[in-house]
């Protein structure tokens, strides 16, 4: 037997069954006209942010990073309830401007940015986040040949690391940001050259779940924009702070303490240097904001044994979850949380392996589970979907095609 | 510095450049208007088909598993090529109707097939490799609506697994195929029961480059196969033997033996029991036919320093090459194999990492690798990319799109 993951406190049952902004699993798949089938919940999105504006002061502004995910109505949701989009591409912006974000609003990171997403950005009025020195003077050029003053901040690549984060955006080479200690010559030379001079962007990592990690580095960015502004002469008009806020997704995994890091940043923020007074600060989540609002639910095609082992072979699979097959970014592969969506809540009765329908041994959705009895028909939920699912799986492999997806 | 892997024999070097089907990499770009690109060579398929067909007994038929590249011109040429197709979709026998597969040519393989998938199989005509019985009986049940006898063969869990696979699917418990010791009562009732019985499909594991693991991986296939018919008491018309050759992609990989494997096949069908003596026999595979032929070709958007590190960031990445990348059924990243494409041959003069566009640390193409100095507008080739690249990769995250692709 291996652990699952923590189910997040989202979700209700009704008639036995889990339900999702107040209708059963069958019932939305019904209404999608099929399995696999992603379904996003407004309401658990709602009320993280809502937990989030309450725990951090007024003053940080909260953008949402859509390369989390970017289904269109999803996105136009989220443009009515945060303050900035971070974006990662011309693809990003388009799909941005789709859904009704504003340039202003709208920042763009990301080390390989082509000519004609440059061209496009400052065109829009969008801030570019510069992730090199290169990069910065391809960026003026587009401005003269645009005649426009280019929204331009520097992302900083920071000697401090985000310490337990699961992706570390710092501290050392990186392909990202301009390294701290050349980045005050050149924010001199971006304001000199006319820009619209923005201020910095300072990514240390993401998917930590230490509050005493994030307050740490949040603490060094404040530092170290202050620092990087008074030797570049050139004032902060805004800091982005990052992100690095992490979900459970197994087990052991504890939520992180939002309040502990919003009372540590209002007491930062309560002393801040003269540079910093007038910044406008953001922090920038993704999977924090929609992670635990998904749930990918797919249906048993098949329940077999193996050599004594239960299978429960479903319609989904790694096409669709890559993440949660252990196939991105993760070493050991852990079980995320999986239910049985039609006997939600029953008590686990065996042992099985839930697998994906991919003629592929990587396909895997759970582990030695130990859940419900489930038959062919019913239907598996696996948690935690909302954030680097739908697109971040290589939805064409095997001729498998995409997954339908609801916002409820 | 880490090392490179074997850049495959298929290629040879015009003005300088990498060259593919007698075109220069920038003349290919030109060509498709922009990269990210995957080049697949005819010609490199043709010769490992021809060095497969010399090595191999002519009864041996040649299959190809579309999955490992179902991009459609080359699936179209592939029929020319190859005696039959494995699919493992409802999706990939769409694309290998639309492609001039002939149904009787088209195996379809897969853990879980759906009701539909069944149908259209068994309408159409393809034989269909039972993974379980309940799928067994749900394909009689098919044929049984439609006035059709089902092509039907078993797809067997062997109780041998193939010695130092890249992937095991054999030897234990596994979602693929029914127990050996079931088959036989299994066959009988398919039999019995009015299908077209075709025999049996035994895939003991993939990626091997050890020449002694699939000869007695075969040798283990035909004894299997012959004791399963007469435990069973049916005949073996066909008998997919599986696949399993492996591709070289790591420093000191070495390519497969397969003048072995042909010797000791044709020594094992010299001495055949009755039982197998009529078989049809095939050998699946997708990667090896293909694999090699592949190069992906991107051009190099910035060159930057970072701590004394240089990264050459590329606008391709792990949404096209999530293999290359590390981050697909590999525990430890080793480099594939890469060049600087227009500066082919040249003499190393750097290390290198070279990355890709996409804003998260996974994105890696190469580490610390030795090449020849490059420059922002250069292109950047990794081999080994005509498998499990273009449509095993998150073509949608963060917004990139889909590369181009060519057969050239």
């Amino acid at each position: 037997m291996k652990p699952l993951g923590p189910i997040p406190p989202y979700f209700e049952t009704i008639d036995g069954q889990l339900a999702i902004g107040g209708k059963t699993a069958s019932a939305l798949v019904k209404e999608a006209g099929d399995t696999p089938l992603f379904v996003y919940s407004k309401d658990a999105i709602l009320r993280r942010i809502t937990e989030l504006r309450d725990a951090l002061p007024d003053r940080v502004r909260l953008h949402y990073a859509m390369k989390a995910n970017p289904y269109a109505p999803l996105l136009e949701f989220m443009a009515d309830h945060v303050d900035g989009l971070d974006i990662a591409s011309g693809g990003e912006l388009e799909q941005a401007r789709g859904a009704g974000y504003l340039p202003r609003e709208i920042s763009f990171a990301g080390p390989g940015k082509r000519d004609r997403e440059l061209f496009a950005a400052v065109r829009a009025g969008v801030t570019l986040n510069l992730e090199s020195e290169g990069e910065g003077e391809r960026a003026l050029d587009a401005g003269k040949a645009l005649g426009i003053a280019p929204r331009l901040a520097i992302r900083v690549n920071p000697s401090f690391e985000l310490r337990g984060s699961g992706m570390k955006m710092g501290g050392g080479a990186k392909p990202f940001g301009i390294d701290e200690e050349r980045v005050p010559a050149f924010a001199r030379k971006l304001v000199d050259a006319g820009a619209n001079w923005r201020g910095f962007h300072i990514y240390s990592g993401s998917q930590a779940l230490d509050a005493d990690a994030i307050i740490e580095s949040q603490a060094n960015v404040l530092d170290l924009a202050a620092r990087l502004g008074k030797e570049a002469g050139v004032p902060v008009p805004h800091l982005n702070m990052g992100g690095g806020f992490g979900i459970p997704y197994f087990d052991r995994d504890t939520p992180l303490d939002i309040a502990a890091i919003g009372a540590a940043l209002k007491s930062q923020f309560a002393d801040l240097p003269q540079i910093l007074s007038e910044t406008n600060f953001a922090i920038e989540l993704g999977r924090y904001l929609v992670g635990e609002a998904g749930v990918y639910l797919t249906r048993i095609l098949d329940r077999k044994i193996s050599h004594g082992t239960t299978y429960l072979v479903t319609d989904g699979g790694l096409h669709h979850q890559l993440a949660a097959s252990g196939n991105f970014g993760t070493v050991v592969r852990r079980n995320y949380p999986v239910a049985i969506a039609n006997h939600f809540g029953a008590e686990p009765a065996e042992e099985v392996n839930v697998v994906g329908c991919l003629c592929t041994p990587l396909d895997r959705l759970a582990d030695q589970a130990h859940l419900p009895r489930a038959d062919v028909g019913d239907l598996v939920a696996v948690f935690c979907a909302g954030a680097y699912g739908a697109s971040a799986s290589p939805a064409t492999f095997l001729g498998q095609g995409a997954a339908r997806e609801m916002l409820v």
